[in-house]
């Protein structure tokens, strides 16, 4: 396997659909956000996708069978718009990883007729809020006003969105798609439940459905313990001891 | 060569064979098993895999004639199934170079009909152990209770598969293959003979053959020569002086 | 997105065109010096570059819209010549990548009829000049004494030019264009606009236009800004937090 | 630029040519006796080689024209053999990028109809010799007796080689060509012409040639200033100011 591929179980035709991303990322706010949509909508995989740029291991499960490191798209149908959910264990590290991997997604959310993407992310600040903000940013001017009434807030981050978050508006523009960045403001050192949970609210509005919030605390958990244990076994596999246990600061997908 | 490359000696037909795959890993347990393997069965050479992901260098032998780093599949003829056996100098290092080179692996075996593949590889618990246990990981759940009664423990490992022995199972179930890998309990920062002889042992069992196992503990000695040239040779690689003695943490096979 | 790709806004026809190429480098002289050529002639931009060996993350604006990193062509219509002026946010930082991307630089160059090539740099001396010289390097022997007329200094640089500067001469020159870098006296470790003045002078002369250099100062404070910002970003990109202080040294394009 | 080129200056037609490397390696021996070859035999340009694995930046020589960094073959016309001789600035650093230079290389050779390679290099011991000896690696067994005649000690050495002088064995072999490795004895951390010199003595008895070896010394000075100069320029590209001092350990290739 030399390119990122995409493979889909059976023939998943979509209705308008809406890409909505969230893979691992500062504070795990999209991965924590769009993990308990999947729950909570009843979501059903449809494709998985695997990449040469994700580690090259295998993870053992308890009842004895590996799985592959993978990210996968799930499907909530819809009323006027089908949703289509990205999410997975990891992303690709490097630049050229990044851009290959975001490119393959948006060739399938092309043949799958997606329009508008929608990323979930977080936004680190350093501080610790007791009522976070959802920031946003769009991948058209116009678009600014469209979801300002929602409640998000524009024009107050600066910096830049590092991977698939940012890039799958960037490249998607380039296809002639609509993009909008989620964030949730968060202290950027910790899993932030509470940062997801107002985004989700804010994207409840924006998609018009209603879903149960309560449960937020325990998805935060197993993300926390999931990407503590991916980055337990990629230092693993770069040379340390299985039995080593890694620096805090290692933990990057929870900056 | 932009790519890895498996060139066969002559025309190689296969019935019913079973892969069982022996690269350098932890405790060197998986490479000791299949080297013995190889020399106790007279197991024949019908292929040699190079790739632009080893390291840019020839070994030169004692004999005057430099040769490649590469990977050998070797072919045991049986009743009911031919075994061909993956050994090899080294592994590919980065994710991408696994990634593609176990693609070719795979590419190779389907060829010659392989529809079962059994990777061989140590578990590293940080402890010396009298009894070494034998822990299996497969591809598919129906598989567990099949090998189970060979005295192979499951669901007692977690973390995950590092390498080749990971990532056969993993990109060989999406192309329909059955996979188990059979790790051997083991400190993992020492060569571990005794460790590939309760392997050989659960493997012998799982084929139906017959092995004699006394020579394993010659076997580890050259394999851990072997190693240890290769590891020395890599950092001269680096930019070192060739006589600089590597430190013994950089022996990474050995883990 | 696998390879480096150049997007035109709409059908460019150029007449006798000279690409005048001005990316960040030492001292950012060749950059604020192509910026200002584009604000005080109202270059018109006529396409834009987008590369995988770019930071895989997009740009926050203030407006709430963001936008990919890239490199961005322009045209100043001219009587003898058009101008095809490339600027851009970085560059590639590999070797394979400088490669890469700039053969499709020339590739596009070349579609449009471009037969020389004009690259604009800095000379880092570690000194601070008061009156900074500009010294040339050309990609064929008969070219010396065309420039040397315009107070152009041949045969006093050593060393290399890296990056995009010196290789679309010499990747450009196998595909037979003329190439002239132009190198302006500078320290190295701080933004220069004294040294993109003087270079603008000579500059105008060999293209026989004019052009007002009284805002030089402020295209060179905002230059310098955005140069921190990247480089903040790329850092806060490779797993520090993003509010971390970038150290200065790390200032690569500013060196 | 995506792959390594080789460029050909008019048609050359070659009369059963042997290839000989001496690119850049342990103590300059192999750059340092091929030099001499093509300066003592009036050897005549014939091709050049550009790689995207090079360093990507130009060199600027003092008459004021810059050129690419390279590798050159030369022609020798003999009443035998005609002799390509294989020289150049700097070698590929990855691996896979050695791998892919090296294929290409190859592929130029099968066209020219090479079919025996003759690399040199050196072979570093630490230590200072006065009467260094010439140590032989070959392609096939049966070579071994063929060049043991010539004075060339085979089955002394032990390790490998690293690079070019190894790799066009390697690779050359599975292509089905003969080669032979001539490595000269020296110390390793210093310019060495006189291993070069005993080199070259065994190989104008190998090829029944005849050399003044007279001028080595020169050619060693000028093969050493120019390898300080590559890797000072190396350093300045990895970020460092131009002007700092590369230690003298960083100079990898006389190691």
């Amino acid at each position: 396997m030399m390119e990122t591929t995409i493979i889909e179980k059976g023939k998943v035709k979509l209705h308008n659909p809406i890409l909505i991303e969230g893979l691992p990322g500062i504070g795990l706010v999209g991965k924590i956000a769009a993990a308990h949509m999947i729950a909570e909508l009843k979501a059903e995989k449809v494709a998985e996708l695997y990449s040469p740029h994700f580690p090259h291991q295998v993870i053992m499960q308890k009842n004895g069978v590996m799985r592959m490191i993978k990210n996968r798209f799930y499907v909530v149908k819809g009323k006027k718009n089908d949703l289509l959910i990205l999410v997975g264990d990891v992303q690709a590290v490097t630049s050229e990883a990044q851009y290959e991997a975001t490119g393959k997604m948006l060739d399938y959310c092309q043949k799958k007729g997606v329009k508008l993407i929608i990323t979930l992310g977080g936004y680190g600040t350093g501080k610790v809020h007791d009522k976070p903000r959802v920031f946003g940013i769009v991948s058209h001017k116009k678009m600014v006003d469209d979801y300002k009434k929602y409640g998000v807030l524009f024009g107050e981050c600066k910096g830049s969105i590092i991977g698939a978050a940012g890039l799958l508006l960037g490249m998607g523009k380039i296809r002639g798609m609509q993009g909008l960045c989620l964030m949730g403001e968060t202290h950027g050192s910790f899993v932030d439940p509470k940062s997801a949970q107002v985004q989700l609210e804010v994207l409840c509005k924006i998609l018009n459905i209603k879903m149960d919030l309560k449960k937020l605390d325990q998805r935060a958990k197993e993300s926390e313990a999931f990407a503590r244990k991916m980055e337990k076994e990629a230092l693993a596999a770069k040379g340390m001891a299985p039995q080593a246990e890694p620096h805090k600061h290692d933990l990057s997908y929870i900056r």
